[in-house]
């Protein structure tokens, strides 16, 4: 493919291209529409570039092609478009684009990855899904990820003893354990009233939903190994703290997500104590016990039992603690769900899709705008765009190509989930990864995922990109690209961290050094930004160029087009950007497709 | 990726490359190998190009890595090996290879469809299935399909009646009607006591594997709508010409397939008539009827209503006519299925794959060495490999990468389920795409499937590539690449046809004129060379060289290895072949890597 990105057909799920009832049903037809730009040179550009095309999709699993006709036009391209009769309630569809005639005739494939020359598979055609998609504030918002432990203690954590596991920080401003056994012991406090108490903070860098990871009890400062799914941790506040802090929250029209250990409990869990204690026990089928008493856990870790999905009475209790804390008094949101790649897997048994399907379910019965959020440690895109998840934490198709392209040049860096380090890809290269991943998730799954730098899990971007300059390019990318973002608290504070636990470090409130506002104001920025304009929450994707330096696209939307561009070192993009200044910059811009080093800018309308 | 193809690390689930007990079993270990050519121009050649390889799957769905040691080592390459746990009944996978270390390490993935230097999604893994494979005889064979009417009528023949909806042709040796009201009803009373008696031909061209179309009643030339699965067509012969066709066929040491439509039914089916007749009948059931009396049917056909595969009755009835004809004295060896794309797929319900499982398990139930062969319209993979059907007509993988890339280039030629003709492709594109659809299908799926150059319903690949020259080209690869050949009966006397109704041709016993009798010896040879040598029926498939005009390959096999190379045009490869003058060549092959035109050349021990 010689033509540049910006000369492209495009098509995606967005208002401009796809035009749909509000609530599609089988039988429903939905207009879709392909941008054909001009032939560059062409001496009749109104003809556009091609002379044909068809919408090509696969009711009831045979291939059906529909011709489109000629639509509106404007200087730059020819809009075709056409019914897509909606058959099955996830329909892939693609385009089939023709020029010339006779032997000479080319045939091009346009699919969600993008235009190709030879024939492809369908998995990466584009999604159109009968299933009602993720809340508006689920595909709109931003997330604040909070790891309670060391966001921040309020007054009333001085009063609380020190559990007997724990081993206590002897101050607020020590450093995290990592990479020795005390790690998950090393207990600093924090508790939900400390949350509570810096909302403002939250509301500073713009983020409208706060996402907390687990708040039941476990024996560790992670909680993820729960030994109860019925109480809030006492060491956090107790239930109370939980109803004041969602009180605050929806006071000030946020929303809240709790975040569920699906896959597996502690081996302190009221639930495992009883399988232990009593073979005969109801809540010895929630667990994988072999006939010597042995049983399934996480990745070997015998603290860490795995649950059995199959087991009908495990099935009423885990969905009863699902609606539990979604009603009130304490009125969750959603739920961000903990190793959803491995719940319900287990050698010849998956039920992982039954899984995903019977949680939202039950999510959406008790609250119709609730959310599920899947951590997804691979190609989450069997479960997405459908009735399962609404979208994932999205790391193999936003973080890693986003790491990718913007690591630091100069080091070796850590990775997340490999046993090398993190690799450095070119622009090709890591929006390549990008617009496949993107392609297989469909364009609603897409928009519901989370755009993440770094997580409770992860590195910190700043580590990972080895300075400022990059790490705000990076912050660009994740506000901009379709994706809800999440911030991992901290983050815009410029924290470092080369593991996920050395990530997890306090918020320095009264440290006033360690506070880049620098960065701060960038993220602020940027919030004000994606909540201003709607193509950056809902716009289409169309790249104009990919390189190996830099690259450029614009999210389109009848409320106007915003064009983003990102360099990661100074370099000249080959295609024209607007020559005014830009509403947002940072870094080393210089003008329009020119930047110096790393840079970020926007142009909105 | 600069690299050659020859220079690029390379593994298959072929025998040099996955070591694995015959019968795999969750908790088995498979050795995995990993070919990887040293670095060209390296002064220490003997490190390889790699310095690290790693195994990665993701046993319930969280991914895993596995080191590779470093193995045996020759002059051309190092093989890296390691074991590889199968956790799952099937298992994806693919290999991180690593070079360099610090900021500047490489890092490169390797699955099925090639290396990757960025990320990619795991639907192109290799996988490793502990289902049992398809028997050798549908993994080692040669298929030859008839479409019965057409193929030859015994002297039983002339003493029956021509059926009241027929149009009887007026000779054997006029052309079929096609374009035309009257194509389904075109009458040549081919029938199969006319196929026992050219079992001859059959092994002159090397097959090996019978094929017919469907064989039940139906009132059309093609039976594709059955009006009973319970008799044989009487213009047949009848239930004992089958028998005595079936015999003649095992004599012989070969093997036979039946054709059924699971998909729908003719009107004329006894099923349908009760339904029709008795609203409360339980056939009622078997279809779709709607509250108006009207039933949902294949394509808005009238005459093909639709199969319901959620009925019991219908399951039940189905299984036992799938079962009956497997049995004596008819000994069917397995079923080719229509439309199994299809199958148990209508609007919000897609119980396909349950009834691929299901169809299966019946017919090794049966016979353990009986075969599932699905037609399918576009990308199968979905059911591949595991459970389900055991290979497919891979029009996809094979067909369509052989005709865009083998196709006249003077003129345009007709396509198959395309509203536009067939493409031309580079080489890089055709076999791109092979690549693509035959990493999804997997490497026992894709020995399994149907390497198609023409069927009842495709244009003749003498047609389509315009030339004797190129058509012997593509017989070539029909034979050398990974893959069942089928040949469609005509093809080896190179037969023309602009759509499948066309190339439905009866074969010219009496017409000796239109024997191209240097096809039909090319196919002998090309028959005989692949059962003489074992790397064509089960050796690795490794690529030299995919170039525009001409593409390389090597099967590996510990009997020996088999070099392969095919021009569509004069080209010159970049790749060294053998100087030594080739077993088998066809066209204008000059000397190694260089033609003068269309060619084909094969090297063995």
């Amino acid at each position: 493919m010689t033509a540049p990105l910006s000369a492209l057909p495009h098509h995606d799920g967005s208002a401009g291209y796809r035009v749909r009832p509000d609530a599609i049903s089988l039988g429903d037809e939905v207009t879709v529409r392909v941008r054909v730009p001009h032939a560059v040179g062409d001496a009749a550009p109104s003809h556009g570039a091609y002379d044909g095309v068809w919408v090509r999709s696969t009711p009831d699993g045979e291939p059906a092609y529909v011709a489109l006709r000629r639509g509106a036009e404007d200087g730059q391209a020819v809009w075709w478009e056409g019914e897509l009769a909606v058959r099955n309630p996830v329909q892939r569809y693609r385009f089939l684009l023709v020029r010339g005639t006779g032997a000479q005739q080319e045939q091009h494939w346009l699919s969600a990855s993008g235009l190709h020359t030879r024939d492809v598979p369908d998995a990466e055609d584009f999604v159109v899904s009968v299933h009602t998609p993720a809340p508006d504030w689920g595909r709109d918002g931003v997330v604040y990820q909070i790891f309670p432990d060391r966001f921040a203690r309020s007054d009333r954590a001085a009063e609380r003893p020190t559990p007997a596991w724990a081993r206590p920080a002897t101050s607020w401003d020590e450093p995290p354990v990592f990479g020795h056994p005390d790690e998950p012991l090393h207990f600093f406090g924090g508790d939900l009233d400390g949350i509570t108490d810096h909302l403002d903070h939250i509301a500073e860098v713009g983020a409208d939903i706060v996402y907390t990871t687990p708040l039941f009890p476990g024996e560790s400062n992670h909680r993820y190994n729960a030994s109860t799914f019925d109480a809030i941790d006492p060491l956090l506040g107790g239930d109370e703290a939980l109803v004041r802090l969602v009180e605050a929250v929806h006071a000030r029209g946020w929303r809240m997500l709790g975040d569920l250990t699906s896959n597996h409990t502690g081996d302190s869990h009221e639930w495992f104590r009883r399988a232990l204690a009593d073979p005969s026990s109801a809540e010895r089928g929630f667990y994988f016990f072999d006939e010597d008493g042995d049983y399934e856990c996480w990745q070997g870790y015998r603290t860490l039992p795995k649950l059995d999905h199959t087991d009908p009475e495990l099935t009423r209790r885990f969905h009863a603690v699902v609606r539990r804390w979604l009603e009130p008094p304490y009125s969750l949101d959603g739920w961000r769900i903990d190793v959803a790649n491995m719940t319900g897997r287990r050698a010849a048994t998956d039920v992982a899709r039954d899984v995903a399907r019977a949680l939202r379910a039950t999510v959406t019965g008790v609250r119709p705008d609730g959310l599920v959020l899947a951590e997804h440690g691979h190609d989450a895109s069997g479960d997405l765009d459908g009735d399962g998840w609404h979208g994932t934490m999205n790391y193999y198709g936003f973080s890693f190509p986003v790491w990718t392209w913007l690591r630091n040049p100069d080091r070796a860096v850590p990775s997340f989930g490999l046993p090398v380090g993190t690799a450095r890809r070119s622009g090709p290269e890591a929006f390549g990864a990008m617009r496949a991943f993107g392609a297989r998730f469909g364009w609603d799954a897409v928009q519901t995922s989370w755009n993440i730098l770094s997580s409770h899990d992860s590195p910190r971007i700043r580590t990972l990109t080895g300075s400022a300059e990059r790490h705000h390019v990076a912050a660009g990318l994740q506000f901009t690209l379709p994706g809800v973002p999440m911030i991992f608290a901290g983050d815009e504070l410029g924290f470092e961290g080369t593991t996920g636990e050395d990530s997890r470090r306090t918020m320095p409130w009264d440290r006033a050094a360690e506070w880049d506002r620098t960065t701060l104001e960038l993220y602020a920025a940027l919030s004000a930004l994606r909540r201003e304009h709607a193509a950056l929450r809902r716009g289409s994707l169309r790249w104009l160029a990919i390189e190996d330096d830099a690259v450029a696209w614009v999210r389109e939307h009848p409320e106007g087009d915003v064009v983003v561009a990102a360099w990661r070192a100074g370099a000249t993009l080959s295609v024209e950007l607007p020559a005014s200044p830009p509403t947002l910059v940072t870094g080393a811009h210089d003008t329009g497709a020119r930047a110096r080093g790393p840079a970020f800018a926007v142009w909105t309308p």
